[in-house]
């Protein structure tokens, strides 16, 4: 059994046996083809190939850091962004903690303000620049790294600056390579076989979480241990390709929208990262089911609303904790003013586990299909599993539906057209 | 003209001249419907009737927590907390400032992990509490409100944590105002006729507003001045009125998702109070429109994919500032090593501005019908504008649509659900 759990439970009404039984053949053929596949799939063997030497240049480079600067500033956009963000959110506590590194992004937006406070903010702070991007063109980074370049050059001088530049690029092409043998940058690599949103187990995303206090060893350990469960375990039990094969079976009658729901706020920007893994992967020609997040229980309260009784084109993922990492009980209070005391020594985790059994049978008996997905609790090892589960899940469930789950036709459109209009 | 300008000409080759003007008459109908209404309209003429006895009072406890304490905790859910939220994103810097008081939320979600993370925060902080409740007895804001007194009381004896309570509530009946008056809590009121999606121009939003530095005067000037746009405007001028038709006649086209779109980092919280409120009002009886909320340019190389090649089921309304409040010019590099001095002398938010041309464009050509909201810029005034104008467009949005704007049916259900299983 994986180590994500999977209940399907409520959809088993929505689901004939043999609708998902068909899939187990299906799932050895997609597995097959993304095998023979030379494209971008090495991100399916990636935690077991791990580069060793660039894998301890990622911690020295972490250590340094750490020790010589108060911020990390992390530059990029896309699949150079949220993967990183998501598993900073997800391992690091809610409120500021002295003792650990601020890790700050940029150049995922074109906001004047943005910029100039954090070049306001950045001038009373030691920092580091962590640029990512395989080519070094993309607007946005390039902008933000050409402005915070010239303020670490002001700052330190351009020896100590070029110092405290670490570039995550291809390994030998393009602008940002480049200008890395140039001037001296630190390079760490992004691999050609693999996309941008596959990326997060790659140095693009294992500076930043090392750097910010990710255990990276047990990060990987997990994203393996996962791996050898998904490509080994039979359909029966196969969380991933399950979760795939329904995805695609809810689409297909008629299910347009997936919303994943969580219940811990730290999971609001995996939920980010997930929907651009699957909407990039999956959108396009004209299909892919639209995914949307909701963070519970606060959603329930606004968009717990079109949960119930919107339109019946929805079906709903909920990734849930089984225990958080800390928790706190409700203790007696000899007035009782606020009526609570029925609640007395229970814990809040326990309540959050309450509500989330009343929303799964208040959607269900508002006919939206849920099924569920449970990981113990938030640590690197358990975020290694989840970026890799969902990884193959995407994969799996794009090519069941027939679209090449690597490319990005849309977006390579966008960018070209932004490129032409500011040359004119 | 109102101080929200609205484009829709990329929406003009999806709806006849017909088709819209038949809104004119419908948009007179849905006003004098809800000016007849004696239920939950009370927000339409708020901003001209706005309490000044309570208004001082909001001025005068803000002033006092900022003089007093570190932090304020805002403990509250769904409506009582998105539109505050919202708010004081948009408004406040995007680094930490140490001359602002730090406003925390709690409440809007039952995490062990966070509450617990929360008071070993507070332990360290000089704080009071904003609890916001129309009964006092939702259970998230209610547990969490519980834990925090405690806090609260520990560290400054009940006396002095009395007056470090302010209680925002039913004017004379639920457990929060029995509380306060035994308690001697000074309370502010949640008007009887608003209800909580359309409340933050009342004490729900004011008192953390005002608190995080927001001008609440201006603020009810903007929600004042467009009121008096929106009410006597003819139809062809008329933004709000407008918005409203576009959106139900591109439902009932097969539009089945809208997805808000916008440039700024600061307005991603404004999506999810706009997400409520359109969701929420409008998505019951199997009818509504899915909210959807995009942030840009970030999702553009992520969900804009989907955006360009996915199901053409959406469509997207662009919400933008027309100049930002701070800007960054783009300098010459003597060395150009990153090949952008063709940018030289060009400011970030001209640059934001050309993305969203170049979006407008491409989302166009890939057959996403999408129309513009243009505001100024980020201030108090403006916030107004925006809460006041997107509050008349979902409640006569939702009239179009036949549904009640105001009651939350499904949300009450899941309320009940929740108490009822906890007291087993």
């Amino acid at each position: 059994m994986s180590n994500v759990k999977l209940d399907y439970e409520n959809v088993k009404q929505y689901i004939k046996d043999e609708e998902l039984n068909k899939y187990e053949i299906k799932t050895k053929l997609a597995m097959s083809e993304l095998k023979q596949r030379n494209d971008f799939t090495g991100f399916i063997d990636l935690p077991n190939k791990i580069d060793k030497k660039e894998f301890e240049n990622i911690k020295t480079y972490a250590k340094e850091i750490k020790e010589k600067a108060q911020v990390l500033v992390v530059i990029g956009i896309g699949g150079s962004y949220l993967g990183a963000k998501a598993g900073i959110d997800f391992l690091s506590s809610y409120f500021p903690n002295k003792n650990n590194i601020e890790v700050i992004f940029a150049g995922f937006n074109l906001s004047g303000t943005y910029l100039k406070e954090l070049v306001a903010y950045l001038e009373k702070k030691d920092f580091y620049i962590n640029i990512i991007s395989k080519s070094g063109g993309t607007l946005e980074p390039a902008v933000s790294f050409r402005i915070l370049k010239e303020l670490l050059e002001k700052k330190y001088g351009e020896k100590e600056a070029n110092k405290r530049i670490i570039a995550t690029t291809d390994k030998q092409k393009g602008i940002l390579k480049e200008m890395s043998k140039e001037k001296g940058y630190r390079t760490l690599v992004v691999p050609d076989d693999i996309g941008g949103r596959y990326s997060v187990l790659t140095a693009v995303g294992l500076l930043p979480l090392a750097t910010s206090g990710a255990n990276i060893d047990e990060l990987i350990q997990g994203a393996n241990d996962e791996r050898k469960k998904i490509w080994s375990e039979k359909f029966e039990e196969n969380s991933c390709a399950k979760y795939a094969a329904i995805r695609q079976i809810l689409y297909l009658k008629g299910k347009e929208i997936e919303v994943m729901s969580s219940f811990e706020p730290n999971l609001r920007f995996f939920g980010e990262w997930w929907k651009q893994l699957f909407g990039e992967s999956e959108c396009k020609n004209g299909r892919g089911l639209f995914p949307a997040s909701l963070n519970l229980s606060s959603d329930l309260h606004s968009l717990g609303q079109l949960m119930q009784e919107g339109r019946r084109n929805i079906f709903e993922t909920f990734l849930v904790l089984k225990k958080g990492n800390k928790d706190i009980k409700i203790n007696k209070d000899k007035e009782n003013k606020d009526k609570l005391n029925y609640l007395e020594n229970k814990s809040v985790n326990y309540l959050n586990q309450v509500v989330h059994s009343a929303t799964k049978k208040a959607h269900s008996s508002g006919l939206v299909p849920n099924l569920t997905l449970t990981i113990e609790k938030e640590n690197s090892y358990n975020l290694g599993i989840l970026f890799y589960f969902f990884e193959m899940a995407c994969a799996l469930s794009a090519t069941h539906l027939g679209v090449n789950p690597f490319d990005q036709p849309g977006v390579e459109e966008y960018k070209k057209n932004i490129k032409e209009m500011l040359r004119r």
